[in-house]
């Protein structure tokens, strides 16, 4: 399978659909993927299977708070940079490149980075949707190591990180990422073929593909486009209204905060509120959560279906908000202690979004 | 030359001697070196010149704020994991290692890792002092990248830096620092003996030691404890006195503030203000500059002239203050654009502690 130009967007719009909101804002990755492929040619989009046990595949991504990512916009250098070094550093020549996370900004890197390096993308992420922090991964639950992992920044500056477990290397990283000035090009999570094909959520990246397609090509005329959005993602509705308060802070390479809506249509005189770190983690109605982490949240523009990231939500702005099941290794007892409702400090127990509110149960 | 347990404790004595405060606490580093020498054997002396051209060195010392160093024993094995992971970086055998500053712990620290690694140390060091800042030393006046550089803590964890210059290097390794829980072992400085000729201090181990024996083996009767010290080192009479003041903050892996004196016999009726930053960096009489950096400043107990570190300065100590000319690279304009007294803040030109106070200037 090819990825070229002609569906970049799709998979900029149906992976922020499963970015939960996060994974960064993908505009600015994507004028960076389409540049690369313009001048490289397209890319190759394998599965884990059409790949030899033994060859290494690196995850390729951004880290930081994803705010700043637009303000700075990387010169592309950085994550080739990291994959490289994480190659030399290994003593291994790297054969293909993937997603940490499915996301908007951290679909788009790897794309860019397997144009620039000439490598096949696997069609596969390693957490099945995207999360605020590194060890918050499928990988984690298989105990895959994030590290040896290599990050690179603006002013040329690399540093390698070999830490101990996955969560000392999200500690480690994120402090080198605000020394970094807030965001940092990673290659991480290097593991060969064999090790991944059990430890990733593959087909993420054709699916993404696949979603934004669909809205891009549904007829207006046939069903409302948030409407067409939802039934592409096996969504569930949650909520439409009008932002009517924002709060977002940048501290510690996270950007953190949540949004207040209002009800509309429907919705009209409940509220909604959001809360994100980078991600949306739960969803609030009138004070009771019907959805938390690991479902996937996310908010849509009603005019078009395209999903709208938790960084560029603004005060006044018009917005759907649909829920997402998540992929079942969430839903285990692993799944669930590393990044559950409680594990971002929620006293909530998790309730699966297709079985209605966590707060009922 | 030789370097064995008999050696150590002057050399720990003298190197505190020339650390202006800092460099550490020596009393773990003291305590580490002599298990490794008594396990190793003792730790042979060279000088640049006994060491082939293209012969690697790094400089391996502990980085982060002394005071938690000394609650926080470390176990040995992160130093000599920063020189092997360093060495590894570099594809190239370690064939010695150096004290990138002389100072109380950082003097030991290289004992320790040439006893354990089997390698020799060599007499000189990167500073000709101690400072609080990896890229304040006289490395760095002569162009030496203090990167690529390994750092390794307690928990197990080995990162490695690679900086486009020596400030990067510091502001990464800081932060890094903070997050392995304030205190990192540190390999630094790869360069070869050719390349490290012109830019080092030399003989500074040699010096620490025989300072150290000096102080050890005056006859008391034939001079007071504190006289036998200055003279051994050069130094200057600026107080004595007693603490009534210490204020002192862990901050960004630093061991920041200062403390007041009141004075005694000649100095009765007097008040001296020393300034830290892991190290003494100004001393103020009634408020006027006597001593800036990069002029040393060492405070010494009375009754025995040994050093006594910024960091175990108490409240009610019988302090003397004496001041040691630094090296000349570092009177050099380049040397006080680097660590001169603007550079850390104070408005004030240097003069050399031997020309009289700076404030007079």
């Amino acid at each position: 399978m090819i990825l070229d130009e002609s569906g970049l967007e799709d998979l900029a719009v149906g992976a922020a659909m499963l970015g939960s909101g996060g994974g960064g804002d993908p505009y600015v990755g994507k004028l960076m993927a389409r540049e690369a492929l313009r001048a490289h040619g397209p890319v190759e989009l394998v599965g884990l299977d059409d790949l030899d046990d033994d060859e290494l595949v690196v995850a390729a991504g951004m880290m930081g708070a994803p705010g700043v990512m637009v303000e700075k916009i990387p010169n592309g250098d950085e994550v080739v940079r990291a994959v490289r070094s994480l190659g030399a550093y290994l003593g291994a020549p790297v054969k293909a490149v993937m997603s940490g996370e499915v996301g908007g900004l951290n679909s788009m890197i790897p794309v860019y980075a397997a144009a620039r390096l000439g490598l096949p993308l696997v069609d596969a992420d390693g957490t099945g949707r995207a999360f605020p922090e590194i060890h918050l991964s499928t990988y984690t639950i298989h105990g895959i190591s994030a590290t040896p992992l290599a990050m690179a920044d603006e002013h040329g500056d690399t540093v390698i990180v070999d830490a101990v477990d996955n969560r000392r290397a999200e500690t480690l990283a994120r402090g080198i990422t605000v020394d970094m000035g807030a965001v940092a090009l990673v290659a991480a999570y290097p593991a060969t073929a064999a090790e991944l094909r059990e430890a990733v959520v593959p087909g993420t990246i054709g699916r993404a593909r696949e979603i934004g397609a669909a809205i891009r090509s549904a007829p207006r005329r046939d069903a409302p486009p948030v409407e067409t959005a939802r039934e592409a993602v096996g969504g569930t509705s949650v909520f439409e209204g009008k932002v009517v308060e924002v709060e977002r802070r940048t501290e510690r390479g996270f950007s953190t905060g949540h949004a207040s809506l209002v009800g509309v249509d429907g919705y009209a005189g409940m509220r909604l509120r959001l809360d994100f770190q980078n991600e949306f983690l739960g969803a609030r109605l009138d004070d009771a959560f019907v959805v938390t982490t690991p479902d996937l949240i996310t908010a849509l523009d009603p005019e078009d279906g395209t999903p709208i990231p938790a960084e560029a939500l603004r005060y006044g702005a018009r917005v759907a908000v649909i829920a997402i099941p998540c992929p079942a290794i969430w839903r285990s007892a692993a799944g669930l202690t590393l990044a559950g409702p409680r594990a971002f400090g929620y006293d909530v127990e998790y309730s699966p979004v297709e079985e209605g509110p966590a707060s009922r149960h």
